[in-house]
């Protein structure tokens, strides 16, 4: 008889603009839709038990989870190194140090990315290999294939063998996590010509030319959204002021869009008749589907939300931090990283 | 009796996708619109000499125009830096020559933008006091009050200094061409705290907090689009991804809302009942409408745009140049940059 295996995920149910609410009903959404996930929900057990049955967390499912205590939580007014001396006993490093402990295979935070981000690389700590962790996040486009844009914000200045290592692993988080076949890699720059760029992007590039991957050189910022590349690199500057920005935009877009078909009867009846085609379109756009951002590089799986995640973003969440244990992506980007770094080195002649 | 003042604006007509057709109509329509417009055609006198009828470019207006003859043109696989050896009678280094020579006020082009930046910084020349001519773009928003990003590509590596003058430039472009009192100014991050961003972003922040501009602090990628910030500075790097981030993002939104609205007799009619309150929302975020980039910093004024503008966008163009000769953008910023620069600087002690 095949013992089904079980991954374990660390729920930080403390953390976010709705927690711990969202992080809850999340929860159980989440413990629906898979078979085998075990939630450890990290928090302040006196304010989480009493919600666990209105959130639905009750019958079949309380096999399937466990309070874990931690006595603090990290506000948007702290410090992100706070969690190393102050909040020891914080929520998100109770549930990072669960992973590091092999007490479960990721953890899953919509608090303070910052925290978070600290919690992970240095409670779990990084792959053999891996100079520095970096947050990936997944855009949805008009094709219905999504591209990977990394790092969007986990290192401000990097240098070049940053972005080629965050070109490999964003590489190997499509492939496994999003099923894309040979992904197609490029640096972010402002032209697609060779030399183009910054030294840094240039060097980048240099090095991912020499690797056994699928790199097509330099992408631009339009290459996010136009489907041809579904992995770009860039350094956490950058990538964060681009998700951001875009963030932004589509909010502002579909909100005046909204509001145009508020306008009066007609347009009310116009959008009373395209209804259902404009909601198969937002639906292709729709971020909240993808769940929160990878920090690829840890030992470990951590997914790093949005504080403003709803339910549904939390079980996407912690649906992409099931997905990469399915997939080993730590295996494989640890596997894979020394092995095509090298081919980046010059030889030595004898 | 006033002798009107009349504005020379030297346009590259040969430069662009759709060159010299929509070129020569968006003339004819920005002479038509101005009267204190003189424009100086440049390029093959043989080409451009019998499309002139065609575009209007007769009657009246024959008077207000003159074709400067240029031999050749810089196609998009030419180097920006041919004008300066290869292609010195390239249609926008003689017009930008114009400009040198003091026979135009200004230079607009839609080529090469390369080429248009290095004729702009080194056949004209940069402005006193001023290290580096940036680019500037206006972009729209929800809120109808457009925010100034700048740099958008002519400086690739930048030193705090450079994104401090930026600064400043902006806040005086928003001033005098957008008609924004006291703009507020920001400086690009990754997060609103004054402790966020790259070493280079914290110390043009802390240099523009000493000049007596309405400076902010840090802005980010989302404050694009929300109406907080009026001019948001920041390296040529990231302003050129984020430029055409948006412009593709919104490109493919747009685009996939009109496929969504032909899809079938219901959306049709849909999209019929709602179009004029579209057209409303469509106008609001009109990119054509704000014309070309210029190229502050510059002795002259130039606007670089989009290769691929039609004739509506060619006269947005010619417009943004007149409106800065007549606001004497340039005198404004060569006499501001050195004294808020001054402010800057760290006091000497006796």
């Amino acid at each position: 008889m095949d013992v089904p295996v079980v991954y374990q995920i660390a729920l930080d149910a403390m953390g976010g603009d709705f927690a711990p609410v969202a992080l809850l009903e999340g929860a159980r959404a989440a413990l629906e839709a898979h078979e085998d996930l075990f939630l450890h929900l990290v928090g302040d057990e006196a304010r989480l038990r009493p919600l666990l049955a209105a959130a639905g967390l009750k019958g079949d499912l309380v096999s399937r989870f466990a309070i874990v205590h931690a006595a603090s939580v990290v506000t948007m007014d702290d410090k992100a190194t706070c969690i190393l001396k102050e909040k020891k006993d914080s929520s998100i490093r109770v549930a990072a140090k669960m992973v590091r402990d092999g007490r479960a295979h990721g953890v899953v935070s919509m608090g303070h990315t910052g925290a978070a981000m600290v919690a992970s690389k240095m409670v779990i700590g990084t792959l053999p290999g891996v100079d520095r962790p970096c947050l990936a996040t997944v855009l949805p486009n008009m094709s219905g294939v999504p591209t990977v844009l990394l790092d969007v914000g986990a290192n401000i200045d990097c240098r070049p063998e940053h972005i080629a290592q965050f070109a490999v692993m964003g590489s190997i988080y499509a492939e496994e996590v999003l099923g894309i076949k040979r992904p197609r890699v490029g640096v972010l720059s402002v032209g697609e010509e060779e030399g183009k760029g910054s030294a840094t992007t240039r060097e980048a590039a240099q090095s991912l030319r020499d690797m056994d991957l699928n790199f097509l050189g330099n992408a631009e910022g339009r290459d996010l959204w136009n489907d041809k590349f579904d992995v770009i690199a860039c350094d956490g500057f950058v990538g964060n002021a681009l998700l951001k920005s875009a963030e932004s935009l589509a909010e502002g877009l579909f909100g005046g869009l909204k509001a145009v078909f508020l306008e009066n009867v007609f347009t009310k009846l116009g959008a009373l008749l395209a209804r259902p085609a404009l909601k198969r379109f937002a639906k292709k756009l729709d971020y909240e589907e993808y769940g929160g951002a990878p920090l690829l590089g840890v030992k470990g799986i951590s997914i790093i939300g949005h504080g403003r995640s709803n339910a549904r973003a939390v079980n996407s969440a912690i649906r992409a931090a099931l997905v990469a244990c399915e997939h080993q992506v730590n295996d494989r980007i640890q596997e894979s990283l020394g092995r095509l770094m090298s081919q980046a080195e010059p030889q030595q002649t004898p």
